[in-house]
């Protein structure tokens, strides 16, 4: 683990900065993009299951009323075993993030990097200076709390990690809790972890912590923009004011309502040990090119996974040609050309999509 | 015309701003509200129509893929004949009050009351310290555009206005738009008005105008979360840096796409007809009452009408007995307990209110 320049790089804008924080994986598989078997897009195959489009359905007959999202958060409150007043329904957990840069006084804000940009991106449009600190592929990307600056009043860290693939130890992410910082933890892919093993949702004993969670990748949601956060009540409050009124639609409710129930969360729990299972698969699949370069980055609990491979722009282009989109790795600060992003497929788009890796690899 | 205290107030925060800016119609009908005939919310009734919902409802089966907006921004863009540099998306037009107040920089922002309420309390909630220019009821609630201070470098007016139904003329409301000055026209009714006589969306002469234009009242889209801000394109891509990543749900920018389509145009025009029959039915039925001491703001020439009568909240306690409600007119700056706002609806759910209001009155 460094930070970068041996400390944490107050990141001077643009210049500096060259890597597309607005890039995200839909943009592989848009367009031209639409025909290809997808890889490069985080969300669960076959979702939203046929009970969950039914229930947002039923939703629509609705639609004249503004929205209400009591009985939602109330759900989502009762999930987590916390009171309403420690949740905050958002229009997906991007909203979440634009909030937390604008709502909150800070004057330090920290990410840590690799991982999901939005948050850099949110922080960086609100005004602010951000700090980075870079996790290194040498000691597999894992957390060590002492690398975060201790006067950061603000500090963004991903749980698993988008795109590393590593969960982190509950324990070492809450050390990072300190009087006068807002810790936040994007829980978005917890929910593919069997068991949510090293979750802090719920946890109201680490001071100044807001979780983050997202319905968009385990249900098919993408497109509905639901999520939520789990806070202290004065910071949902801070946050509440300034979100629009009626930040979130209708269908959005009824699909978090829905998402929270018991059933649901089975439903979500076997998924996650399915996701465990072909993502085994993958990278067993993976390591079969290791004689070509091809590195995974290990072990991996998100529902998708991290390799590095010597020309990988030059793969993922014939990737696209042989029909398969996967995601660049380019554009997350602390990663490079080297770096591409897979998600877990069941084991028939992953067998075909091996083939086609060594198609890819063979004529390179 | 006025301003307050012979200028603009400065609003000096809560204790000097009675008024509840966080109220709005909806919660008039919720809970014990949901049996009542409801003539508190400007939402046309029987919305939305079965080809709207079957085609919102067709969206759904898109929904793990992120939300695409370009197809619906070229639509909006197309039907008010302007590049779609000039049309960005918001979940509502709630979103474009907090975008509006957040992204611009801004320091003497003042508001035209009586309005809707949500883009003052949007300004408040980001830290300004809002002006009013308060039009009064001896001018017919119209406005004077010498009353607006020269300095102020955010204006919002609504057109009609909501709640006193009032048409500006638009070039009245264009003698607005100052060098260095934007100009919000909230135009969220225009399209209840036959032939959108003075509206300015689409105007592209008027320097620093913001037209925000909403598809939840015709359309009965409220649960959905859908509006849409046009303006120069710097402005736009200033207030887009302030949104959410994939602000606008997919289910939305379908809905979007189909309500700027010319079959909706024409069916909106026709709605925008029977609007006005049935507001001068209402309005004919209500001057019945002026031996109660009931008057209406007239000309009214949106879906609404503003009356004045004394003791217009014990009135309303007993039209909720009766089975009606109404929208309070006392939370708007410049309107008091005197007031109530009431939606525009069908002949016999008119009739079925005056019979009410009649008996309403007799009893009190």
């Amino acid at each position: 683990m460094r930070t970068e320049s041996e400390g944490v790089r107050t990141a001077p804008e643009d210049a500096a900065c060259p890597h597309d924080l607005r890039h995200h994986g839909d943009a592989e598989v848009r367009d031209d993009g639409s025909a290809l078997v997808d890889l490069a897009v985080n969300v669960r195959a076959d979702t939203p299951p046929v009970w969950l489009r039914e229930h947002i359905a039923a939703s629509l007959s609705g639609l004249a009323a503004y929205p209400d999202g009591r009985a939602a958060r109330a759900a989502v409150a009762a999930r987590h075993g916390l009171p309403v007043e420690r949740v905050l329904l958002t229009a997906g957990a991007a909203e979440a993030f634009v909030l937390l840069a604008r709502a909150l006084k800070v004057c330090r804000p920290v990410v840590v990097h690799p991982q999901f940009t939005e948050p850099e991106a949110a922080l960086r449009d609100a005004g602010h200076t951000v700090g980075r600190v870079l996790l290194r592929e040498a000691d597999g990307f894992r957390l060590d709390p002492a690398a975060v600056p201790e006067d950061a009043d603000l500090v963004v860290i991903g749980n698993p990690t988008n795109p590393t693939s590593v969960l982190h130890p509950a324990a070492a992410v809450a050390r990072l809790a300190r009087p006068g910082r807002t810790l936040v933890v994007d829980e978005a892919f917890m929910d593919a972890v069997p068991g949510e093993r090293e979750a802090l949702a719920g946890r109201t004993d680490v001071p100044g912590l807001v979780v983050l969670r997202s319905l968009t990748k385990t249900w098919g949601l993408a497109g509905l923009r639901i999520g939520y956060v789990l806070a202290a009540p004065e910071t949902v409050a801070e946050l509440e004011r300034a979100q629009p009124l009626w930040p979130v639609s209708t269908p959005a409710l009824a699909a978090a309502r829905a998402c929270v129930g018991a059933g649901a969360l089975a439903e979500a729990a076997r998924a996650a040990h399915r996701v465990a299972a072909d993502r085994a698969h993958l990278i067993a699949g993976l390591r079969g090119f290791a004689a070509h370069g091809l590195r995974v980055v290990e072990p991996a609990e998100g529902p998708f996974v991290l390799v590095r491979l010597p020309r990988a722009a030059a793969v993922r282009d014939r990737l696209r040609d042989l029909g398969y989109a996967v995601r660049r790795g380019d554009t997350f600060p602390g990663l490079d050309e080297e770096w591409l992003r897979l998600a877990v497929r069941d084991r028939e788009t992953v067998d075909g999509f091996l083939g086609a890796l060594g198609r890819a690899l063979e004529t390179g």
